[in-house]
């Protein structure tokens, strides 16, 4: 840190006897803080197992986008004659990060209830074994990919060209990261797809719990505060636009613990459209296929196959 | 991956055998995928003329940033001794990277429709034409900022100093951002105004084509949520909160191909300030200056100016 | 610049002659925008003292939760050993940063309002005294933080352990940001606190003004597009969903001069829970203890405690 060091001295020569009272205080500081968290009044990880890091899953998240729309987004051009070097190299590593953060998520959760009966070496093989699944999945999440983007470009006026829409489509990114995430999830790993959907979440605004099952040619357009809950589930062909919330009913309160694994969240069949801002709320909630959800609209009850549902529109004021 | 090898070693000292296993297994993977991107089961870009970059994309925003508002987002500071050096040098490399990027977009543009006639000296040749375009409207861009930064202050008593606005107020940026990819796309370049506007759009929530037509003294106020159609056009002084579409009618399925290129999106004339979740539909529909639209209203037809339209509100339920 | 230099001349061979003709227009380019800032038609900050930087805000933010969440999101494992060397350590960096990002902002503020009688000491002084201020309630803060992660799992069935909280739940980051911003605001630090919050906003969705008061046990689920206005104040264990507004009523115009600094946004009392898109404006609206707000409400008058509010359903037309 002699770079800031030397700035603050350029701000300012005087002061060091200041500087250093004032510094003089920072040992307190640190004993009051490990000391609060021996007495657990904060949350922390002080532990000898290493725990997941959020930064490498960002990495596995860039890396699997470069397995998914190869030549996209590499840095170097894929071309040929390179691919099978740079595809074969890519896989490679993108194994042993998510290798080890599976691993490392396992663990976890080993020590969190006690199984410290399993030996390390279950949660290693359990990591290979299912770091490996994933990858396998890889050509049919490819395969489901180009549907999603070819459903997006015919029913967007504004796309110029699946290029586009690969490049820079907020709900394509979230929607394949959550594939991926979903299948993390069914594979039960811990942490890692929640941390790979809230990811998406954060760079997209689109909130997609990695437990939702989302049929092929999905489309989430513009995208922005939309929310799938965890037990959603989606048929085929579906279009929802920006601030859509697939959610669950008003839960009585610490709900936490009783509802956790139940369906709460809605099923939308085949070839629905829900326009922005709708709201589709309950587990028991079915919007029949074909189906049209007019923008805003606010639903707790199932609605039947070819229904148009609309809001009688608000008397409008004018003044 | 030394380092990543090694902690798995930490981690669990065995299993070397287990891994090897598994890792023999990659190869296929590998091969799988290949096999999908040559039957046309994935997309993707392998081709021996570079593709667009995304991180190209996010250091000419950067740069851009830099020469837009002088001082405040430079690494090192800026005063008047250097500043003639340093801006130099910024706009230096920003005319290469954007002539690199515009170039590869045109390239692309060539090969997806078969231009292979054009030399591939034309693209370069029109790419620095119209980096030097762009570059050239950034004193007009500055110019309207000032308006843009000075009507943010005016209009909202959280704004502690124009600073703070420039530092910090998400709809700044995501307006700035949109500027120039406005200019981008008014020269008929492919992908990277949207990849600009998107990526914009991901920072701030604020979904803004680039094809908008934007006045002076434009505020985004909160923003998150916004979304900004490609055919919309905004008059001067206009002033929108969060979660305000300003968007197409519903389509008919497929509309994709009938509609691209036509009026879609709405008309807001001078001195509007519309309220936060407000929707505004459709090409014919068009805002009539000094009207003030409120919160959450939607709205299909025109509004004669100077008129306040606002919802009945709904009754509430008290229990 | 090598790099891309050679890209060019990869891409194109031909071409130096037009590729010098244009580069040679650039200095024009530099003249003219420096020309503009000389005449105030630009926002620039040219001057001999540094500006706060965004980049350092962001470390500051990073090292922050290293600390406050110890153990989750430093690069290296914290284990019993090496806790207090580590936790010592980033102290000792994040006080500097922080005294000297307080040191630029103040030092900003004082050539802003010539205050230059303030001798540069001055700043240096206070801002050593306010980063050890903001460091020293550090334990207090994760007194509170261990309350909403707690609150956070008890209210959300789809919550796994706490653990995925703090590692992927944006309503918690965007918390604990606010907490530590709202303690910079109390010391009256310029700019550092909005860019703090601001940089939540963006990774989150959820906007913040530092200036709101907000008690123990709050949650904020999902949270793209939340919006809470500077003078909110918030009572304990409060629930919010996405969408919800806590805001201003419509403003005058060029409100912003005669607003600044009074009440304008609501009181929340303890035990409220408000659902997604409910909107709630007003400097005297009081939203009573315990009261449930219904989602997409729009309230802009006091609720008494332990009421239940609901929008009366628009009737829905079926098609």
């Amino acid at each position: 840190m002699g770079g800031h060091i030397e700035q603050n001295e350029n701000l300012c020569q005087s002061d060091a006897a200041s500087y250093l009272t004032h510094r003089e205080k920072l040992p307190d500081i640190v004993d009051a803080i490990i000391q609060g968290c021996e007495q657990h009044t904060c949350h922390h990880h002080i532990a000898f197992e290493p725990i997941p890091s959020k930064e490498a899953v960002t990495e596995i998240i860039d890396r699997f986008r470069a397995i998914l729309f190869p030549g996209y987004f590499t840095r170097e051009k894929l071309d040929p004659v390179n691919l099978k070097y740079s595809m074969g190299q890519t896989v490679s590593v993108l194994y042993d990060l998510l290798a080890e953060q599976i691993c490392r998520s396992l663990r976890h959760d080993c020590f969190r209830y006690g199984r410290e009966d399993l030996a390390c070496r279950d949660c290693q093989g359990m990591a290979h074994e299912m770091a490996l699944k994933v990858l396998q999945s890889v050509p049919a999440i490819q395969q489901v990919m180009t549907k999603d983007v070819a459903a997006a470009y015919d029913g967007d006026p504004a796309a110029k060209s699946y290029d586009e829409i690969i490049f820079s489509y907020p709900g394509i990114f979230a929607i394949w990261v959550c594939r991926i995430a979903h299948r993390l999830n069914e594979l039960a790993v811990p942490f890692l797809p929640r941390i790979m959907t809230e990811h998406a979440h954060s760079l997209t605004g689109i909130d997609i719990h990695p437990g939702a099952k989302i049929g092929e040619r999905f489309v989430i357009d513009h995208g922005t505060g939309v929310v799938i809950g965890e037990t959603t589930e989606i048929g085929h062909n579906v279009r929802i636009y920006q601030g859509v919330t697939l959610g669950a009913l008003s839960l009585p309160k610490n709900a936490g613990e009783q509802l956790r694994g139940k369906k709460r969240h809605p099923t939308i069949e085949d070839d629905v459209i829900i326009y922005a801002g709708a709201t589709i709320l309950g587990g028991d909630t079915v919007i029949g296929r074909r189906s049209v959800i007019g923008g805003n609209v606010w639903i707790t009850e199932s609605i039947p196959p070819d229904t148009k549902v609309l809001t009688e529109a608000p008397k409008l004021i004018y003044r």
